[in-house]
């Protein structure tokens, strides 16, 4: 079983996951992956899987055969295990606790090629449902403090298997990621009574020059101060802080603003890889009025290197506004 | 000029340095680097870097000429840079100051195909002393409130050049990695009276199970709850707060031991791209009892993806018990 440790100057926590070990002798610097004769993610592979939580099928259709749509399944290397209970302990000045979540695999087509950008707007719903029926499952199991949903695509930018497929990881404790989103979103509704989240929106709404898209209750923008080149943020225009609580109309709305950037980031990067990551309120408390649940994209266009992993300071090429307004073009 | 930005919501700022701008367009995911016919580092070509700040030379020596064991030059393409003033300001709500500070490279040797764990102990320790004399002269500058030291080695690590050479940037403020590991080791020594990395220093050296070396008043460890897979903390045993304060002597040793940790980790990993990073307290601040000075070294194995963007959490495959075992295996 994997282990939970805590540093204990700042606090984080990291998945000790050596029951996924390798031998110092596997680890070749990136790795030329085999490319795989036959994919198990794709239709007619339903038995490669471990079964399926949930599907997207047809009336009457038989769970972990064919005709599907969409299915979620456990991972078949879980970075985190849903038995046992945490027993956190000590060693001397350290703290652990077992690794104990979840990791699911969403996988969002059966079609090998295809990609959120390019699926009908149904299907990419379909997806986001499936990901706020999946968080609301598993919001039940107190054991959860948090479900982080990301989507690895590409090679570059972490993917192991190309078919498409996204992420969700059920965490016992909450991200110290989400934790600093929190406290930062919290002093300033403390200071000003708003999220902040909120006055962002209204300010970028206003100048329009890092806003990319304004439609159907959703708006995509380029953070003021993003780490990355081209990085993105979609949220809710009015405030909403659990992504779980959407009813299926947003989502709907949200599958289309997604599509629609993903296409325009394709196009103007060349469908780079790229990874997304959904930051949602923590699942065991009430919903608070300072955090707006938001979708982050980050395309992968530059390494991170010894200055960042040593200050946590980004060096980023392109102007926010450039980025924005090169978005804004590449409209399909 | 670049410019610092800062995010509204968990206060990390950003450097956006679109002066070494691209467009859209010239962003091929991880291009393939041409490999230059000519190594503007190696000895001979001293005319191709701006000139030189600091170097190594017998007496009489000419200044940008050859000769030297090493040299210290200002970044071509800095990040920051050291004319002007900060000028903070606002963007609604949003705050932003000129990107000033300082940029700089130290060629480790002439050598094109050297290495900090081939050359000698003394050309090492060269190398840290001339670490430590920028340091000394960039304090003088009030503007600049931290130095970070890094080293980038191989493509994947982020370097762009073979040539062995690290780098250092000053910045105008304390990068927020370094502002927790303060917050953190502060808020132990308010409950303990004791630094938390020699609490740390202490337990491992009991227990032995992550320590890699311990020789001439320097310890190397991998800590307790790695980000990445090897990562290694060499420390001084003693307490020391800022890495600038080391004697010659002490300086000395650490080269030793560097030398040697760097060359049991190539042996143990294959000569594995890797960065460094030397964390030190604040320049213009009394040195602090709860900080401890520490190099950070990681070799660069694995991926980062969505879940560790997304959440802080790392996912690290290799037990650091084991990774310790292999390094101490790996002696010369």
């Amino acid at each position: 079983m994997s282990e939970l440790r805590k540093d204990p100057i700042v606090g984080r926590w990291v998945i000790i996951a050596a029951d996924r070990a390798r031998r110092p002798s596997d680890f070749e610097p990136e790795p030329a992956r085999p490319r795989l004769t036959s994919c198990a993610f794709c239709a007619g592979h339903e038995d490669t899987t471990p079964p399926e939580i949930l599907a997207g099928r047809p009336p009457g259709g038989v769970p972990n055969g064919p005709g599907w749509t969409f299915r979620v399944v456990a991972n078949k290397f879980p970075a985190l295990r849903i038995e046992g209970d945490l027993e956190p302990s000590g060693e001397g000045l350290f703290d652990r606790m077992n690794g104990v979540g979840a990791h699911e695999v969403v996988i969002e087509s059966p079609e090998h090629t295809a990609s959120l950008a390019t699926m009908s707007v149904d299907a990419v719903a379909d997806v986001l449902l499936a990901f706020r029926e999946r968080v609301l499952d598993l919001k039940k199991d107190a054991r959860f403090q948090y479900v982080l949903i990301f989507k690895n695509h590409g090679e570059a930018a972490g993917a192991t298997l190309e078919h498409p497929h996204s992420q969700l990881i059920a965490t016992p404790i909450i991200p110290i990621m989400v934790g600093e989103e929190l406290a930062g979103a919290a002093t300033y509704y403390e200071m000003k009574e708003r999220c902040v989240w909120c006055d962002i929106l209204r300010q970028e709404r206003r100048s329009r020059r890092r806003l990319v898209l304004d439609a159907d209750g959703f708006a995509a923008l380029v953070p003021f101060a993003p780490r990355f080149p081209f990085e993105t943020w979609i949220l809710p225009a009015r405030h909403r802080s659990a992504f779980e609580e959407s009813g299926v109309d947003e989502l709907r709305a949200l599958a289309g603003v997604l599509r629609d950037f993903l296409g325009r980031m394709n196009r103007a990067l060349n469908d780079p890889p790229f990874n997304f990551m959904l930051h949602s309120a923590p699942l065991q408390e009430p919903t608070p009025d300072h955090f707006h649940w938001h979708l982050e994209i980050i395309p992968k266009l530059t390494r991170v290197a010894g200055f960042e992993w040593g200050s946590g300071f980004f060096i980023n090429p392109v102007a926010p506004e450039d980025a924005a307004a090169a978005l804004r073009e590449a409209g399909g």
